[in-house]
């Protein structure tokens, strides 16, 4: 199977790209290098030292891994994707390269407008480009769990069946996306299920939850090719910025009373849930979505636990409970699905203590290299004057 | 009250700009032209001649009209917008100022990524400049009754109470948009709830049925005020395309079947419509959506309709069922709801023999403008195989 993975060389690329490839597919990577300029351009980095994409396919080689192809692409640019297309007509396409934070899309109204750009109008590009010159390929585009907002009912699996005035349908689960990258990857589904009805692509839209952890059974192999671990206010989610906290002697910063739940899984089941995407393609015209996760948790049950955890390893953790810069409900109903994957033999890596304990260490292993200025978190969703008064205060 | 009017030179734009100074108010018009602009690319233009900005302008002060500024504006820039609420602090802002046609969004991928930039970033746009500079203004956003699409049960006004596995919420109401146009609106209409409830902006989001009619109250009243009349197959709606079909002795253009119903106004109501919404505005933090429509028809029986009353002016009127150009169902359940404006003290302007009688009188009177080349549809929404093989038929 021939897989272009656009945004091979992010978090959930380069973690997937390899795993695909040690699986045996002929994977190309597709890369402009954003998530490194996005660092770059914040003043923060990746707690692990992570070598450039050069240095790590060389590694991979030498380890003797199956080939991997890469091509630098920018999504947002037509032509240079159309031509990617129609060279290799792969039989699916992946689709990472997209910005990813929160917090970053909400910085000011240029950090919003990149974040529209690169993610709706790269994503816009790609379908146009895969009616124009693959259109049997299958889409698999990374969505987020975050779409769906926290409703006050159980979440599905990207639809739902109403009932109203004596009339049934099933139609899109209602969303409330509550970030300007929210509605960016909302935009993206609704652009999909769209050609797929229209034109009769085949697309797999996964929603994933919050994830976690570093190594992957590839990443491990060599220093060469560990992934990123960010811990950062603006790239760091929540359960990998507790572990870094717990290492260093930081408190863990949690977000008002952290009541917030939400779905995580660990990156070794991100790449199994794209592989198994892959092997069990939608069917032409279909748009599917698949809730990716494993477990649901607060975000103050994960720091509890990484304060049990670290407790024991001799560590001082405490939780901090800080002042919530995001608009968001911290009490509320949280009931997700995931009734797609685990259909397709998704055996999920839970959370147990030897991933929490194998995280700090991670993180230990690289404290000097931690920035405490770069945890504390500094953007608001506040409107102006309350975001301004809170930032002198 | 003071009102910028985004998109102000438009159809629906340039009604309502003169309706609400009839009415009183300080109204500015935001405006590049970019509506005369597509005509000029397509090369297509409205029946009726329609006087630059500058002469209607004079003219209705010659006519002792109220004051109506003018400032050129592109919503996709953002700093020019921000300077303009700055030094207007308007107490509202309507936006028409968006690409409105769904043919012109499926042309091709530069149309598709023209309307989702000028659509959505400047929206984006404006959301932020109101955030920054006019945090208590009311926004009423020009969103249409197609971002619904054609769900098997009725359509509420922007929410809907769903009861799913024990529980009950209040949701956004699922929409399947059917074209990127479509898609466009019901984005904008997302970030617009967001930054309602996150930075207590306040919005009315009128989701506008297929709008009909040239002449209103104050259009009327001059040529060099006349409205635009597009009968053309991108930007021609159903109702005008009929009637100028009618006058002209073409056969009037019928999509499939014609069994697609749709919600319709007269723009005698659009823009009675505006002025509602802008006296009763949303409070801070609320979103509220208004269907804006008075009538439900289906295409078929429209072209009845224009079929009826032009035989008895003398006319020679056919239907020509044609090949739909679009993917949409054309027997479906669709029974719509505006009991928000109607709440209000909207009095629905119905569609009567007189107001089709006019509207082919107003057709008959600029025949001779007439580009019989221009209507037949050329866009389709086909998977490109079928699209280029529907093109060689």
């Amino acid at each position: 199977m021939k897989v272009i993975i656009i945004g091979g060389d992010g978090y959930c690329g380069w973690a997937s790209t390899l795993h695909l490839a040690a699986a045996g597919m002929d994977v190309v990577i597709a890369d402009n290098f954003a998530r490194r300029a996005w660092d770059v351009q914040l003043g923060v980095s990746s707690l692990t030292p992570i070598a450039g994409l050069e240095q790590r396919l060389a590694q991979w080689r030498d380890l003797g891994g199956r080939r991997i192809e890469f091509v630098n692409l920018d999504v947002t640019e037509y032509e240079p994707l159309c031509e990617l297309l129609a060279d290799l007509a792969p039989d699916a396409i992946v689709h990472f390269g997209q910005q990813r934070s929160a917090p970053y899309s909400m910085i000011d109204r240029d950090h919003a407008m990149r974040t529209l750009i690169n993610n709706t109008a790269g994503n816009l590009n790609l379908l146009w480009a895969m009616r124009e010159y693959a259109p049997d390929a299958h889409l698999v585009k990374l969505g987020t769990m975050g779409e769906y907002g926290t409703p006050n009912i159980d979440i599905e699996e990207g639809f739902i069946e109403v009932t109203h005035k004596g009339r049934t349908d099933t139609l899109p689960f209602p969303k409330q996306p509550g970030s300007f990258y929210h509605l960016t990857k909302v935009h993206d589904s609704d652009q999909i299920y769209f050609v797929c009805r229209t034109w009769g692509l085949r697309a797999t839209d996964l929603h994933q939850g919050v994830v976690y952890g570093v190594h992957t059974d590839q990443t491990i192999q060599s220093p060469q090719l560990v992934n990123r671990f960010d811990y950062d206010h603006v790239y760091g989610t929540a359960l990998n910025r507790f572990c870094v906290q717990a290492a260093i002697g930081h408190p863990l910063t949690v977000y008002g009373s952290g009541g917030q739940r939400r779905s995580f899984l660990n990156i070794r089941d991100t790449v199994r849930c794209v592989e198994l995407a892959l092997r069990n393609p939608a069917e032409p015209g279909e748009y599917r979505v698949f809730n990716q996760f494993t477990e649901l948790f607060s975000i103050a049950q994960l720091a509890h636990e990484v304060v049990r955890v670290g407790t024991a390893m001799g560590l001082d953790v405490r939780i901090e409970h800080q002042e919530n810069p995001r608009a968001e409900k911290e009490q509320h109903h949280y009931h997700t699905l995931n009734a797609n994957l685990r259909g397709l033999g998704l055996e999920p890596t839970l959370l147990d203590d030897a991933t929490l304990r194998g995280l700090i260490e991670t993180a230990a292993q690289y404290r000097d290299r931690v920035d405490l200025s770069v945890i504390r978190p500094a953007i608001s969703w506040k409107p102006r004057a309350k975001a301004a008064s809170s930032l002198t205060a």
